[in-house]
C-alpha cells in the first residue's frame, strides 16, 4: 500500500513536472516503510480503547481514476475563499450575500446564452420566482415542472444570482423550472423560506398543475428546505409532489453527522462546520431550536414522502446527512436512492457546468424523475 | 461547531461516567475557540495551492444519531486485531486462514440454530458448496436462489467458517443460498476463485435453474469476485443472473480509490490498505497484473451486467470502490443503487447478527432483488 501511495504521489509530482519531489519520494521509500510500521504501532496504541477514533494528519492526493480532468481540477483546488465568511452583523451578512449574488449575474447570463435557456421573472403566490425554460422540452416532460430551491446555507443565493442550479436543471434535465427566490435571514429567518416555498407550490397547484407531475429539487440548504417543504405539505394535508431530488441536503442543522467531523478539512468547499455554516444555522433558525424538524427535517417524520433521490460525494462534509436521510426514508418505507461521486466535496458536481459529472447528475435526476413523476 | 463537538465529546464522557473529562472540556472551551482560529489559519496555509489535501490529526467521536446502540458499539471498538495479520510465508497464510475459519465454526453452529437455518454440504460442478435453507421460504422466493461468494480478502473465509454471510442471507433475506467454497491462495491464486464460482453457476443452470431467478451476492472480496464472475459469464456468452448485490466490493486491487487514503485509520475493520490487504492482493493475483479486469473488475467493461445493489458505510475504507462501481455501471446504462450507512467501517453491517442494521441490509437486498429477479 505504501508503494501504491508513493506511486500515486509520484504521479502527482510528474503531472506538476516536479521531478525533484519524485526523486525525493523514491529515495525516502524505505525510510517511509519504517515510518509506516511506527505509525501502525502508534495508531494501534491510540485506538486501543473503545470510543473516539484517533486519526493522524495526512496528505491525500487528488483521485484520478473515474474522475474527469475538469472534476480533478475542482477536487485539487485550495479551500474555497468563502468557507469562513461569517457576517459579524446583519449588515455584513447582507453585504456578503448581495455581493456574491451580484458577482454571479454576468456569468449566469452567459451560461443561459450558452445553454439556450430563457429566464423570466414572475410572482407566484406573492413570491418572486424565476422561470427557466430550455430551448426544447421532451414530450415526456411537457406537463411536468421542477420547483427549484437554491442552496447557499440559507444566507446566500438570493435573486438572479441564485439561479445557477435551476439553469443547469432546465438545460441538462430538460424541464421547465420554477426557481423560488425565498426570503432569507438576517431579514427573514425561519419559517419565511418554508412559507415562500409553500406559497409557490400552492400557486402551481391552484393554476391546475398536477402535483404528481411536480418535482422538488435542491442542493445543500435547498435540499434541506425541500424536505422541510414536504413535511409542511404533509402537515397541511396538501398533495405531495411526484418526486424529490434532495442533493447533499443540509437536513441536520445541529451538525451531528459523523462526516461533519470525519470529512472536516478534507472537503474543500465548506471545509468545516465551524466556518460560516454553524453561524448561518443559528441566523436561519432565529429563536427556534436547531433540532426542530421544520429547521432540521432529518428529525421529522419522513413517512409519506415521495420517491427521493440523494446525491453526495465521498469527501462531502454533509455525506452523513445523505446517509441518514436515506436510512430514515427507507425505514419509513419510502423509495430513496443515492448517487455517489468519487472524491467530490460538498455540492461539487455543481461547480463546473462543463464537467461531465455535472451533466451526468442532472441526467441521473431526470431519469429518476422519469420513473416516478406523472406525465 | 466547536460547541457541537464539545457537546458530543461531553456526551461520550457522560456515557463513560467520566465527569472529570466533561468538566475539563467545559473549562477548555474558550481556549479551544482560539485553537480553532489557529487551526483555520494553519489549514488554509497548508491548502493554499492546488493538489494534495492536507488534513490535520483529529479525534472523531462515535456517531449516535440514527445508529443503533449495537452498531455504536461496533463503531466504537478498537481496531480489529487482525487488520495487519499478513502471512510471511505460504504456511503462515494457511495457518492464519485455517485458524480463523476453525475459530468461527462453533459460533456459526449456534447462529444457524438460533436463526433456524439448515446447512448441507454438497458438490456442484466439482466445487464444494454449502446450501443454507431457512425454516420457511416465501412463495415469491420459491424458484429463486442466491449464489453467495464469501469475503475475506481472497485469503480468509474458506470452509464451514466462511458461511456467516450466507447464513444471514438465508435467515433475513429468506432465500435458499448456495455458498461457494472457492479455492484461494496461497494454494490456488487467480483465476481459481473465478473458475470455481463459474463452475457452480453453470451447474445451477445445467440443473434447470432459471438464470434470471439467480442472484449473486458477496461482500468485500466476495463482491469483487461477484463482479469478476459476471464479466467471465459475459465473455463466455452465458446468460446473466437476474441481479447482483455487490456489498462494499473490493473491485480495485490496485488500491487507487480516494477513500483508501481519506478513510485510512478511521475505518476500524480493515484500517489501512497497508495492513493485510495489499499483501493479500498480490498473493491472489499471482503473476497477473493487479489492474487486470479479472482481478480488479472495476477496470472491466461493465455494460450488460444485471441490476446491481451496492452497500457501504461513511467510514468504509472501500467507499470509493462502491462509488466508482456505481458510476461505471450507470455510465454503461446499468441500474445501480447504493445503500449507505452512517459511521460504518468496511462490511460492518455484517458484524453483529443482532444489530438492527444487519437485518435491515439483508431485507434491503431482498427488496431490491424482488424488483429485479424472475419469480
Amino acid at each position: 500500500m505504501l508503494m501504491t501511495q508513493l506511486r500515486s504521489l509520484a504521479g502527482t509530482a510528474l503531472r506538476s513536472s516536479s521531478w525533484t519531489v519524485c526523486l525525493l519520494l523514491a529515495a525516502t521509500a524505505s525510510a517511509q516503510e519504517a515510518d509506516f510500521s511506527a505509525l501502525t504501532e502508534a495508531q494501534s496504541a491510540l485506538n486501543a480503547a473503545p470510543g473516539l477514533r484517533q486519526v493522524p494528519g495526512r496528505a491525500i492526493p487528488v483521485p484520478t481514476e473515474g474522475v474527469s480532468p475538469a472534476m480533478q481540477a475542482l477536487i485539487a483546488a485550495p479551500y474555497s475563499p468563502f468557507w469562513a465568511a461569517t457576517g459579524e452583523s446583519p449588515d455584513e451578512w447582507r453585504a456578503y450575500a448581495e455581493g456574491a449574488s451580484a458577482a454571479a449575474e454576468p456569468a449566469l447570463a452567459d451560461l443561459r446564452e450558452a445553454l439556450g435557456v430563457a429566464m423570466e421573472e414572475a410572482t407566484m403566490g406573492g413570491v418572486r420566482v424565476f422561470v427557466l425554460t430550455p430551448e426544447a422540452i421532451p414530450e415526456a416532460h411537457n406537463g411536468q415542472v421542477v420547483l427549484n430551491l437554491h442552496g447557499g446555507g440559507y444566507v446566500y443565493g438570493g435573486g438572479v444570482g441564485g439561479t445557477y442550479e435551476a439553469t443547469l436543471m432546465a438545460a441538462y434535465g430538460e424541464y421547465r423550472v420554477v426557481a423560488v427566490d425565498y426570503r432569507m435571514p438576517p431579514d427573514a429567518p425561519y419559517p419565511a423560506a418554508v412559507d415562500d416555498a409553500e406559497a409557490v407550490y400552492r400557486a402551481l397547484v391552484d393554476e391546475g398543475q398536477d402535483p404528481a407531475a411536480i418535482a422538488v429539487n435542491g442542493t445543500s440548504a435547498g435540499g434541506g428546505l425541500a424536505l422541510s417543504l414536504l413535511l409542511r405539505l404533509k402537515t397541511e394535508g396538501l398533495p405531495m409532489p411526484g418526486g424529490l431530488a434532495a442533493n447533499t441536503p443540509w437536513a441536520d442543522l445541529t451538525g451531528s453527522g459523523d462526516s461533519y467531523r470525519a470529512n472536516e478539512w478534507l472537503d474543500n468547499v465548506v471545509v468545516s462546520y465551524g466556518g460560516y455554516l454553524d453561524d448561518a444555522a443559528r441566523l436561519y433558525a432565529g429563536k427556534v431550536n436547531l433540532a426542530e424538524p421544520g429547521v432540521s427535517p432529518l428529525f421529522g417524520d419522513l413517512a409519506g414522502l415521495p420517491p427521493t433521490l440523494l446525491v453526495s460525494g465521498t469527501r462531502d462534509l454533509f455525506l452523513s446527512d445523505s446517509a441518514r436521510v436515506q436510512r430514515k426514508l427507507r425505514r419509513a418505507g419510502v423509495t430513496a436512492e443515492l448517487q455517489l461521486f468519487e472524491g467530490q466535496s460538498h455540492g461539487q458536481y455543481l461547480f463546473d457546468p462543463a464537467a461531465p459529472e455535472t451533466r451526468e447528475i442532472f441526467v441521473e435526476i431526470a431519469r429518476f424523475l422519469d420513473a416516478h413523476l406523472s406525465q
